[in-house]
């Protein structure tokens, strides 16, 4: 298949504020008033979290219906690990993203433990935000 | 400083809707009519991209701050190409995400060259999603 192009035009309303537009959605990003912002939206690493979420539901039915297994619905914990030194600008060895995720999930199905882990070795090699998180992605950024 | 921990609780609303719940902050994330979805929202690879121009307009504006440069707003555009073989099922050898993300950002600012290229240098440093994406991250998936 070809490849897809997917974009997003975003804007920022103040410091910490960013409208973000794809197709004809508008995502409000912020930072919490303790992290300096107007709490307007989820902040950057939140939404992070969510389009895992997002994703691991769409594979997860996906592969569910290609394996006959029965999924009636998915309930998906997220947590993600993050040392605040280096976006801080303290001199540290520390990354500046997450250093560690960690997903939960709840499949509301009748399928053995067996069909539970070959749909979740499927979904964790075929989810594309899994993939982007999991490996390194080539991000080129210019000034214009 | 110590590490923070960030969270999302979300649950399936049908096969490719999902609502992500981050502090009192909803995320509706779904895939448009052609990719099979309900539209209810922009698609993870959408919301991926624009966590991204959050985080970097929220750094550009703390690192713009901490070299005095005049900054009075961003805008920013995201693409990113993703070829859909590998998480549609198809035997590839494409990767399941984005294989290249490409970013504009326009900056209104009275800076000069010089100053700028200081300014993205540490941004890209610094920016936590940017990090997240050009690097690995280990993702622990469990079901429950």
């Amino acid at each position: 298949m070809a490849d897809l192009t997917f974009r997003v035009k975003a804007h920022s309303e103040n410091p910490t504020k960013t409208i973000a537009k794809a197709r004809g959605f508008e995502v409000v990003i912020d930072e919490p008033v303790e992290m300096g912002g107007t709490n307007a939206g989820p902040n950057p690493i939140e939404y992070l979290l969510a389009t895992l979420a997002g994703c691991l539901n769409v594979m997860g039915h996906t592969i569910a219906k290609e394996m006959n297994m029965n999924l009636n619905g998915l309930k998906i914990n997220i947590s993600g690990i993050l040392n605040p030194d280096k976006f801080s600008g303290v001199d540290t060895d520390e990354r500046a993203g997450l250093k560690q995720i960690n997903v939960e999930i709840i499949p509301d199905t009748d399928a053995d433990e067996a069909t539970l882990e070959k749909w979740l070795a499927t979904i964790e090699n075929r989810c594309p935000v899994k993939d982007n998180l999991s490996n390194p992605t080539p991000v080129h950024i210019s000034i214009k």
